[in-house]
């Protein structure tokens, strides 16, 4: 790298970035590829949600697929493709939280940070 | 290969242990790695079944966690592993039925055939 | 299940194919959504079949992913998915051999038996 | 949440370690389950760090898998699991880089930022 700036410690704010970008790509990934059908739709989202939630940091976390995504095959089911997820997770660390979601963009399943919030800590009164 | 003989056209009987096969394998690596507690357990099971059930061939599934095996890691959770996996699914074409089976066996994930039965069609009689 | 003939005891052939679907359903589900690209196709290809290799019963194994499938996204790469695999293995068990494909067919990631070969042992001399 | 600060512009820094974050959940998620030897080993790392420096942000992804953790099973091989990554990633965007890491602590698959760097931008002088 060129000469600049070198930070080693990173802020709650900027962990909590971090842990919101490992779990929705980690989601992602995982699911992927999962066989799916309008039906059963639902039980998926159930079982990532609560999968997701387990994980160090996360507070809260919303998944919703996109029903109308799922275009038959000739077997009459879909698999799970990036373009379905409308997810939103909430991490924090600390008194720092991020908000992040993972939804179509562009033809791009696209992950990005919606905001940081910091909560007044008591020893700033 | 050797010498010895060829069969292209496999019985249904046949076709019904290599759709088995498949779902087994599929099952088992779509979802290893999934974070599991004893508290999500159960509706990882829901999903897999869910998703299984949607695929061609597939008469019957059931998915059950051993909810021993889940070791908690610092955090608190577990990782959905092989050997949790106790997983039955009956696979039909035709009149031809496979039952087969993932299990732990000697500390390996094993698949393995249970049964397979014919059932006896009209033009028999 | 209806009244007809149950069998416990399967053949060395039949698990040969049940293996063959077991590999096929596997490797389809542990790699789908990998990034992908025309240039990194073949280091994708390499791994798969090096990962089949191991597995027990399997005696050969090509993968060729379809580089005109991956279509662009706009970052400029592809994520692996089911219609660009073109993957043929052999499995054995005893002297029976199973040789089976997954390729595209009709839209769907078709796996097949393609053949089923019997070595004739030396006791049948 | 409660009062406090809410920032819905993240830096390029912020925005480099969220995607940091992202790749290492990716990747993990992808990639564990995958049979695996110390003879194939090599392979799948170099099938990993070609899919990862395919994905947007990333510069540098070194990927080394614990061959001495790969314990075999019966059948004579092991499954990718998480505590035998040890892989490190740069991301950047615009002028600033992050630098993460994925590695074994205290019995978990621990991903972190290693440390944050901006460069001098032309404008800065």
């Amino acid at each position: 790298m060129k000469p600049g700036n070198t930070f080693r410690e990173e802020s709650d704010r900027e962990r909590a970035i971090f842990e919101a970008g490992i779990k929705l790509g980690a989601l992602y990934h995982q699911w992927v590829g999962t066989p799916v059908s309008q039906e059963s739709a639902a039980s998926v989202e159930t079982a990532i949600e609560k999968a997701v939630i387990l994980q160090p940091f996360v507070e809260e976390i919303t998944v919703r697929l996109d029903r109308f995504a799922m275009k038959k095959n000739v077997f009459g089911y879909s698999e799970l493709s990036g373009l379905m997820f409308d997810a939103e997770i909430v991490t924090r660390v600390g008194f720092s939280y991020c908000r992040a979601a993972l939804a179509p963009d562009n033809g791009y399943p696209l992950m990005r940070i919606l905001e940081c919030h910091e909560i007044a800590s008591l020893s700033d009164h």
